[in-house]
């Protein structure tokens, strides 16, 4: 997607086989990238947070797992990398997943091929990616075209009002995103279109990633406080919510960024439809329920500190609470099916219950 | 109420006769008083927040208009300082109110007496601001207490968990506060609780003030980011909602800090009670319901910017979004009666609606 006019990738292969990221943690305020030449550097990249977002993290891996083994193909190296790469982010599901699925690819082979084959695997990986989240915006810009011609906001000259917690943008992925990709599809299909972002404390993706990759692709955007996406609902300024999801259950429950749960509510109360967008490989068949999920406590420091630009144009970060102050940070919460409108797939759209994504296998 | 173990009050008169106020702006960092010598001391402590609050910004005006003709006591001076004092925050209804109820009292009175009369009626409304909110306490506590007690949390060894939002604290008013003083009143009495404090994006009044008063009274408070409180309802963590209000209709529908609307839905959502606590005097009757209410936008830079302590120990801005990212910032919002449990008053309690709250003043 653009930036500053530019087509980019979050993540992508030079010539001389290494592996370029942009790093995550200075944006919205700077755009640098950073050149991962071993198994090492991909591992803090992860762990830093230089690159984030479950689908991003993933073909990190991989390439992480490839680098690795440039200069030594033995069994003992590749297992160490892969162990290494995979505590990165114990609970990442999708970077195991990417890992095996390389180290599965590679073990097999002669050592003198393991390199290249790990690199293609690796390409096919992040390739894939971006055709799945290309599909999710295919099918979830229809959704919205629906909603744009049913409410006649053309006749009125209104946009097309979506609000979106966190970012499950393209800095999420490769390309495209997942709850964004339907945004980008239908901005470019020519769809009117307004995005209220909400900015997501605590570690406020939305402030700087959602609204920094929206400003690239030139759709209008409006960032609000978490609390004030209610508000916005009771005065009839939204018109359907999407958002990403980082686990679903089997019953069609999503466990998604905390506060994801809250807006669930108010558009429940308010008639709004509330979708959530993600890829099949997300829907966890052995959860039978979201509250099932356990839910991961981060750093209490991202509550009693944030990190903004201060007035000298520099990174900086400041503390918000009385010094000593308790602060909790859980970092999901569960949003009941009964709140949500449909399920957005690559494979199609569905209602967030067991049957309904069952049949999206058929 | 107690900071470092001493007592004090959010305003209070010296022996010189001048008007002395914690500087609010500089809290939870750093605890400094202001010296309000005239008018126009008072004009600026209320627009630049020095002072804020309802309760609190209607003393100040009182005793601004008093310090204001100390000097000269013209009917001219006094109507000049009147409408000065009056414009520091034109939609705080106890500001006019406080500064009508002081005109009134002198306007008839010789020139020489105005200043001390002034004076007196400014320490009234303090004074009755005082025993208002001690009344709303015990009021409130009642209802901490029986929960407590129904829920048999003392036989398992558990704090009474109280979530609030925003600041209804003694930093509010003159002492005790609204939301805050049933908690106070009840911790006083050995009640075993915890709160859970809201930071309440984008002021952060949660954070830093609320989290100061707990901390001053010893009572013990974790701070949250405004996303957690439903998932911390869905976990069972929260057994009880109290916020202060800025309006009430006389359906008993409540305008309080955005956000609120949030906590409520999903205290319904999750069968936990929802009170709010307010003087009578916040009702109003001219209002039928909540969404008839306007609510104010404030200053789009409190989204964009925030402020804290820097590595220095300076207090400093930093802006979150990127660079000319567009921003909206509605600071209310209106929970509907029927996800409030009561409406705590200094005259009691009573059920969210027109009857109900007319009962009160039987």
């Amino acid at each position: 997607m653009k930036i500053n006019g530019d087509f980019w990738k979050t993540i992508w292969l030079d010539k001389n086989c290494c592996v370029n990221v942009i790093d995550q943690t200075l944006l919205p305020h700077k755009l640098e990238t950073k050149k991962l030449t071993n198994g090492n550097d991909a591992y803090l990249a992860i762990k830093n947070m230089i690159v984030r977002g479950a689908p991003l993290i993933g073909v990190t891996g991989a390439y992480g797992l490839a680098l690795s083994i440039k200069d030594d193909q033995s069994d003992s190296n590749l297992e160490n990398n892969f162990y290494l790469l995979k505590s990165a982010r114990p609970t990442a599901v999708n970077l195991s997943w990417a890992l095996e699925r390389v180290y599965k690819k590679i073990i097999k082979c002669k050592l003198e091929q393991r390199f290249e084959e790990a690199i293609k695997e690796a390409n096919l990986i992040a390739e894939e990616d971006i055709k799945m989240c290309s599909n999710i915006g295919e099918n979830g810009s229809t959704i919205l075209k629906g909603i744009y011609l049913k409410k006649k906001l053309g006749s009125v000259g209104k946009p097309l009002n979506v609000l979106t917690h966190c970012n499950a943008g393209w800095l999420a992925t490769v390309d495209w995103g997942t709850a964004l990709s339907p945004i980008y599809k239908a901005h470019r299909a020519g769809l009117n279109i307004h995005v209220w972002v909400d900015e997501t404390r605590p570690r406020n993706q939305g402030a700087s990633l959602t609204a920094y990759e929206l400003a690239g692709e030139g759709i209008p955007h409006t960032v609000i406080v978490d609390n004030a996406g209610g508000h916005l609902m009771q005065a009839n300024l939204v018109d359907v919510v999407i958002v990403g999801c980082d686990r679903a259950a089997s019953n069609g429950d999503i466990c998604n960024k905390i506060g994801t749960y809250l807006k669930a509510l108010a558009a429940k109360d308010n008639n709004i439809p509330f979708y959530a967008a993600l890829p099949v490989s997300t829907i966890d068949w052995n959860i039978p329920d979201g509250l099932n999920i356990p839910i991961e406590n981060r750093s209490t420091e991202e509550v009693s500190h944030i990190q903004g630009l201060n007035q000298y144009g520099e990174i900086e970060k400041v503390s918000l609470t009385p010094r000593g102050t308790k602060t909790i940070n859980p970092s999901f919460d569960v949003t009941p099916s009964n709140l949500i409108t449909g399920i957005i797939t690559e494979k199609g759209i569905c209602e967030a219950n067991s049957l309904a994504l069952k049949s999206l296998y058929i």
